[in-house]
């Protein structure tokens, strides 16, 4: 099947929460969205504000509708901020222009979903959610 | 704000999808919400439609929305149809009228959350949702 | 690749089109989705109305929402009214409760997308997205 | 009203193809739109991302809103990225502020529709949207 299982959905989240654990950042949030942009998984540490799950989820959801990670969204926002701007409400989950969304791809390429973690600074929330992918035996697109 | 915790949402999903393994019923999703509305927990069996984190959402988001279970949203929408449809665009999660959305009480009959199961029929969404607050320790609302 | 291509998306326009000329069709919309529920290909029949992108759209997007088609949805409206109403404003395209929204399936019963048709009577959209689908030797799902 | 017919459309959706086969680009996607901004013919390159649809359709469909090119619309938008900002949510298709959205006209200047072209640079997108109308014997809006 060519996208996350659920149980290699909840194997990203353990992951990403374990190594948040170990670098004692802030509650975290983890989105695991399939090939379409639809949520498979999500949990939200306790302590986590509201909108943690749409922040999450735009994160997955944007790498995944522009094909490229949130992290290089977040480069081309700073170049071309209001057609980043205009993406936002084109799409279910919007366009969160800031590192932590990354897609998931299998051995030949193809996308087969996407973490979208927030939380904590772009950068750890990043680090979160390659752990995830990692711990499952997934692949992180480049 | 006392809410059901991510440890608790995650025993609540994991009881309700045994429940649905052990009635052999369609691939079940099911959320946990905090009594503001916002998702603590998700998981979309595999095989689950692309639509079922809205439904599950939409019937536990209803539920708090309007203070009773989704089943009783859904009677309420077979006497005023216009009425109960008319809500729907008015909260974030919509209000979907039909059993399998339920509200999660303490002892004191504060509200901690509220649980959305979707996937079979609504009655045996609904044995889920239940078995499932049971299983974590928590109270239905009546 | 567990989508339609663009090329199959191609054949199955044409081919329904080629149905709706042969049955002195009103002009048809045809749109085919990717099992996501995002656009691959349309086209809009000349005289056809403004909306027909949407209904297409939201028949075959209807249908990978809740997993069953457009046809069963009709019947779904009729039994459960607010229930069905209430969905339409959670997914992208909507759900349009009308027949002419047909699931695609491959030999192993994997969703490939979807196959929305409109213009003429339901039944007659649905007949020539059957016959697109046939068409580029792909399967409807029953 | 005049209008670009489906057959033009689709002339202008292969010429475009055609156009970013030559010059090796990444996978497009085109929009063809009538006068009142209604899709007529849309195709996906195998590959390209979940927004494309709506990337498209919102650079073709904001030229037309303004009466402007993509292209200009996205000059508007460094100098007031506020004003082309609020746009956005007010139309069908949003205001997409780069280049790759092409007015098209007849040789008496009244508009026929609009073409929008996206999945490589703006640059490449718009010079595809060119070779489209070209090819299909039409004009692109000076």
């Amino acid at each position: 099947m060519n996208r996350i299982s659920l149980a290699q959905a909840n194997q990203i989240i353990a992951a990403a929460f374990a190594k948040g654990a170990e670098l004692k950042l802030k509650p975290l949030s983890v989105a695991v969205l399939d090939p379409g942009g639809h949520l498979i998984a999500f949990a939200r540490g306790d302590g986590g504000s509201t909108m943690r799950p749409q922040i999450a989820c735009g994160k997955a959801g944007g790498a995944l509708a522009l094909g490229v990670s949130s992290r290089t969204i977040g480069t081309m926002a700073v170049e071309r901020p209001t057609f980043v701007g205009a993406l936002g409400g084109l799409s279910q989950h919007g366009v969160i222009p800031a590192a932590g969304g990354v897609i998931v791809i299998d051995n030949a390429g193809e996308v087969l979903g996407a973490v979208g973690v927030t939380g904590d600074t772009s950068d750890n929330d990043e680090l979160c959610a390659l752990a995830g992918i990692a711990a499952a035996g997934l692949i992180a697109a480049g």
